[in-house]
This record gives C-alpha cells, sequence and structure tokens, in this order.
C-alpha cells in the first residue's frame, strides 16, 4: 500500500464522515435555523473551539522532537493568541455577541450540553493517551475543513443579518490557518504510517474524530431542533442574552 | 448544614434529574419502543453495563484503606461474576439475546453510539481522577435505581413477549444489589462532606452522573426513535441480529 492510497482513504473517510454532512449543517447554513438554534450551536461549539489549545498543549506535552513541538504551536497561537489581541476563542465571542449573546455567559461554559463536553473531553483525552501517530491523524478533519467554512461564510452572510465581516471573522481565519495545519499532518502521518497496521490506526484515528464532531451536531439538534428535548441544566433559550 | 441536609439535597437531585424522567424511559415501559428501539437501547446500554467493573476498579485503584477497598469490590464482583456462572454483564447479555441480538456482536461492543462511549468513558475517567468524595457520591445514582428497575420489570413483562424471569435476571438481581452499595456509599459520602464546599462538590459528583446517564438516552432517542438519524458506522436496524 503507498502513501498515496492511505491520502485516499483518508479522504473517503472525510467524504462519508465528516460532519458537513449532517442535516444541523444543511439547516444552519441555509437559513433555516432560528434564532435559538444558532445561540445553541455557538454555545455549545464554543465548548469544543475553547478546548482546542488544551487539547494542542497535550499532544505538545508528548512531543520529544522540538521541530514537530515548533510546528504545532502556532494552532495554540491561533486559538489562544496575544493577551492583548486574542484569537480563534476571542473571535467565537465576536459571533457570540452577534448572535446576541453575552459573551461572558458563553466563555463560562456554562449552558453547554454535557454530550457536547463527553466529546469535546473524549477528544483531549484521545490526543493525551493514544499513539502519537493517531494523535496527529485525530487532527486531519482539518482537510475537509475550508469548504465547510467557505460553505458556512457564503450560507451565514445570504441568510442571516448578525452575519458580518466581524461576526465571521473565526472562520475567515481558518480558511488560511487549517491548510498551513494540515499539510504538516497529513505529511507526517503519510510519512509514518509505514505499515499496514498503521495506516489503519490512522483511519480510526480520523474516524473517532469525526464521531466526535458528529455527535456534538446530533445533541445540538436533539436538545434544540423541535420537538427539542433540552437536558436538565442546559442552555434555555432566553437565558445569557447580551 | 446538617448530614439529614445533604441527603435531602441528593434526593433532590434525582427527583430532577435522574433518567427515570427521560421521555424514553416512559417509551419502553410502556411498550411502546418498536422491537429495533428495543435493540439499540440494549446495544448501548450494554457499553455502560460493560464498563461498571472498569470504572470500580479505577475507584478501587485509588483507595489505600483495605476496608473501603474490600467493600467496594462486591460491585466489581456482581458485574463480572465467576468466570463459569458471569455476573450483570452475563444477564445483560441474557436480555440481549432475548430481543434477537447476537450476544458476541453485543459484547463486541460494534455498533455502539460514538456519544454512549463518550458518557461513559467520561464515567471511568472522572472516578479516576477527581476527589475521592466525588468518585464515591457519582456512584449515588442507585440511590435511585430500585424503583427505576421495579418500574422496567413491571412494564417489560405487561408490553413485550421477550420479557422473563430469565431476560430480565439483570434488573432483578440489582433490585438487592443497588440498596447494599449505595448504602455504603451514602453514609461515606455523609460522613466525609464535611463543609459546606465538600456538600457542594457532593451535589456535583451527583449531577455529573445524572448527565451521563441521560446523555446515553438522549443519544439512542437521536439516532433511532422516529424519524431517527443514525450516526455513520454506529447500528443499523437488521445487524447483529441472532
Amino acid at each position: 500500500m503507498t502513501s498515496e492510497t492511505l491520502e485516499a482513504r483518508l479522504r473517503k473517510i472525510g467524504e462519508e464522515r465528516y460532519h458537513d454532512k449532517h442535516p444541523f449543517h444543511d439547516r444552519l447554513h441555509g437559513g433555516h435555523c432560528s434564532p435559538d438554534e444558532v445561540r445553541a450551536w455557538v454555545i455549545n461549539r464554543w465548548a469544543y473551539q475553547a478546548a482546542i489549545p488544551m487539547k494542542d498543549a497535550a499532544f505538545i506535552s508528548r512531543c520529544t522532537d522540538p521541530d514537530m513541538r515548533r510546528a504545532w504551536r502556532s494552532r495554540i497561537e491561533d486559538h489562544d493568541g496575544g493577551i492583548d489581541e486574542g484569537g480563534g476563542i476571542r473571535r467565537w465571542l465576536k459571533l457570540a455577541e452577534a448572535v446576541g449573546l453575552d459573551a461572558d455567559y458563553v466563555a463560562s461554559g456554562k449552558g453547554v450540553l454535557p454530550a457536547t463536553r463527553f466529546a469535546v473531553e473524549a477528544y483531549i483525552r484521545y490526543v493525551q493517551t493514544m499513539p502519537l501517530l493517531q494523535a496527529v491523524a485525530s487532527s486531519l478533519t482539518e482537510l475537509f475543513a475550508p469548504k465547510i467554512h467557505e460553505r458556512r461564510i457564503e450560507g451565514l452572510l445570504e441568510h442571516y443579518a448578525f452575519a458580518n465581516t466581524e461576526s465571521l471573522s473565526y472562520f475567515k481565519n481558518r480558511l488560511d490557518q487549517a491548510p498551513r495545519d494540515v499539510a504538516f499532518g497529513l505529511q507526517w502521518v503519510l510519512d509514518h504510517a509505514d505499515t499496514a497496521e498503521k495506516e489503519d490506526m490512522a483511519c480510526d484515528a480520523l474516524i473517532f474524530k469525526t464521531e466526535v464532531l458528529w455527535a456534538q451536531l446530533d445533541a445540538i439538534w436533539s436538545a434544540y431542533v423541535e420537538p427539542g428535548r433540552i437536558p436538565p441544566g442546559a442552555w434555555q433559550p432566553g437565558e445569557g442574552l447580551r
């Protein structure tokens, strides 16, 4: 099996399992989400975004190779940014404000669905504990991210009054960041998955990661899309507004 | 604050958040689940049951007090049992067979919803990593278990042809085991939560555990109750039959 074949396998996993196929995204990007459905998505997806620097720090904490640590560090910088200007996480809070939410409420993580937390924590733990090859491969959903971000920017701008350059700046920035990150991660996986067993491991890791993303949208749909069964303690529409 | 007050707070958490309030249980116990909905529940709940001995071993691995380890060990014994006769987990597989599933398929864990796995793993990790008081308190959902097991036995016997003494033996056994386990755990929590902060911690742990249980039913409902959006890779009706 050649590395071209592995790359094709990884891309096929994306075609079949990446969360751009989840009906919540059709609903969101097609302008069919109610304001509260958008808010539920912003609140819950915050928990994922906010965990990314911790996930990447967990990864770096396992890297004995300084070059790899250096290459990986930009991911933390992208999301956390500087003390004054902030980074991706702060840009996400701009989106939160634009959809009418209080940024401090969103940043507190209160009201996040337990299922979201469990999925996000599973991702951090995976990167902390699994073989390094799989920790890297689990990041390769970024192969498929630019396409969904382009679709999202286009769909939100077309259908929602809150959408503008500032509120969508998180996604705009990711259009440049994700391809740079994934170029490194993909090459590393292709170089290091040098047996059939390791190729399978890399694919399993990417499948795991698609499950983490998909489960978050299932949880949002289950709780907030009609009829919507909100679990005890989770965000109720009307809470956390600006 | 007295320990009577703490016990009342814990019981109130159960009244408000225990998964006997989840609509899936009304559906299951009232005879309204389709055979495939019952199967989905059996397959996914297996993942939880099968994790209990690992969760309890994680707990024991942290106990420096031999008496506490001795008291806790029966939980592992209850679920794993002996090599020949088995325990609660093997009784769960009797239920799996009774609803038409292949026991080996169920035991393989294939087809379990990612959201179920994430919730179950969150529980194991909680017991591994949180303060011992919270690790114990997270088990106190057993305060509320006998009532739901009684209701379940009654409802399943009334409404489903697969229900009989053998297929429901898991629940029948838990009627005796859970009260014994919880008597120890509750007393330990009441004795050790000797400040207001620790009482809050104990309550938080029990809330966490109710979230673990609730999230599992949300995931089953989301995937398998009409209209049902089954995530990629999860069990499809027709798979894993005897």
